[in-house]
């Protein structure tokens, strides 16, 4: 028998109005009958809410953390905030897991405060799963959260990574790389030389670890996980999201540069809105703290229904995966 | 009256047949009379080609260096390959500039041994001038000669990008970002905090150094110049690359999925192409070697004779424009 969930949501997390959060909500209650939502956030959204819908629970709070607001700042001043209210939720066990599409650098540092680091992870890092060519996609991590990484913290991102690879991808025996300047093993920053020397040796006989990798390979569906520091992990998915923009404003100038161009686009058009979802990440429901001792999810801030849907069942499938178990173990295995 | 520039052409470098570099010689010449090409290569591919074509000259090489050598390794044992052959050339004074579509790591380790490097520059790096949005271009150092950067050496890249931005995008007083993990700046690894003060500091009441950029800001077109370390300038560029190849990969099985698709991507496909060819760089014809005493363009490996013909039409003006000159008065002008 599987275990009811509970996962606490932030009515107020996002880009969008909480209408779109809710509704969100409304379609993850829909499709998993283990699931059971408690709704924090401003008294006159979660309270009309969660009378109507079964399997719900409200917790009000007064104040919200705006996505530009200085992280660590608004986390220590805004007490009673839906992103610390929530995740003191999940610290007291009143939740499992938490979603939020707010900002990640506040529910960053409220979850490392809140929730804590499960026993013997030295950082707790962000990771998503980015899609691939062939439909293969690969966990990759750290997003942001540690500029600068020690070669054994390194070490613990791979085991997370691998951990994350197992219950989100569903792989057995998940393949790591390095991202670097370069595949040859020569190759390399000072720090990822040394991040280098010590993924292979903590890799050893076992063999994951597979040697350095490319900018290239991250959207190439060629490794189940790809392990970076923070700092270049960023530029990486900036620079992804940056190419796609891009592409995005490139074909609107095409298509609006003659008759031709315009009619291919709009044929073209209900196809492409798959894509820009499957780039936004929203298909595994976000970015997943890893190494903290409750599953925390956050989604892209310019979210829609379905993007909160799938995160709040990813954060529900982490729960019943005990995806926090499992990286415990793979992380205290390590001598 | 302009004088006459003669660049030298590598006919080995590059994915294709010698024929495709030689149709972009045989371009670059029809569009400009101020231009002479020195062609180094194999006997039986430039001995022909220049008794049939006026302001040029043959320059016979034996070797070839491939794409996948060890790019040290390759200069040292191939004395008497087309890359290091070519260079000599530009160190003799035998020719002004250098254009090859080679390997990048070849080219980069025989020009800073055979050309070398302008007096006062404590690094040479590669740049590119990458497109952006609303037609506003950015150039984009360093690409990955320099895995780890000094603070110093990061300020002469500063210097060395806006003498490059002057040069080929013809901007009066370029604007430069440090790209990092976050605008604010406060946001950084270790390294990249320090160079920020650096630039700051270098910048100082001229306020060309306008603070930290992200990854998106890449192809934004919203700074003149975007400066970073090599680690993660190459990785920037390459997640760029593969997010371009990702979304043509989809394009193909979108338009593989309906009918409906398949028509509008046949609309659209001649529209793509300019796209594709902006992406790689070739409009500017490819990227430079900054801080040495001639002017040296890498061509993207795939490359086209519009490719070939651009790099060489660029390695041209930056003989006509002075741009090693100008580079060694921005760089010496530091105190």
């Amino acid at each position: 028998m599987i275990r009811m969930s509970c996962i606490c949501v932030d009515a107020m997390g996002g880009d969008e109005r909480p209408e779109v959060v809710l509704a969100g909500i409304e379609a993850a209650l829909a499709e998993s009958d283990d699931l059971s939502v408690l709704v924090v956030g401003d008294e006159d959204v979660v309270v009309p809410f969660c009378a109507h819908h079964e399997r719900t629970r409200a917790l009000v709070s007064t104040e919200v953390i705006a996505m530009d607001e200085h992280p660590t700042n608004a986390v220590r001043s805004k007490r009673d905030s839906s992103i610390v209210r929530g995740l003191a939720a999940v610290r007291t066990g009143e939740a499992d897991g938490f979603f939020s599409a707010g900002s990640t650098g506040a529910i960053f540092a409220a979850a490392s405060l809140g929730v804590g680091r499960t026993k013997g992870v030295k950082r707790a890092c962000i990771a998503t799963a980015v899609p691939g060519i062939m439909g293969r996609s690969t966990v990759f991590l750290d997003m942001g959260a540690n500029a600068d990484v020690r070669p054994d913290m390194m070490v613990q991102f791979a085991h997370m990574g691998r951990a994350y690879a197992r219950t989100v991808l569903g792989v057995g025996d998940p393949t790591v790389a390095l991202l670097s300047n370069g595949a040859e093993e020569t190759k390399g920053s000072q720090a990822a030389l040394a991040e280098h020397e010590a993924l292979a040796a903590a890799s050893g006989d076992a063999g994951w670890f597979v040697g350095n990798c490319e900018g290239t390979d991250l959207l190439a569906g060629r490794f189940d996980v790809i392990v970076t520091d923070g700092f270049s992990g960023n530029i990486a998915l900036k620079s992804v999201e940056g190419c796609a923009k891009f592409i995005v404003s490139q074909l609107r100038e095409i298509a609006a540069s003659s008759p031709r161009y315009a009619t291919g686009a709009w044929l073209l058009k209900p196809g492409l809105k798959g894509l820009v979802s499957k780039l936004s990440g929203d298909q595994y429901g976000g970015a997943m703290l890893l190494g903290l001792k409750a599953p925390v999810l956050i989604g892209h801030g310019a979210t829609s229904p379905e993007a909160v849907k799938n995160g709040v069942l990813a954060a529900q499938r982490a729960c019943a995966a005990k995806l926090v178990e499992r990286l415990a173990a793979e992380v205290q295995a390590e001598p």
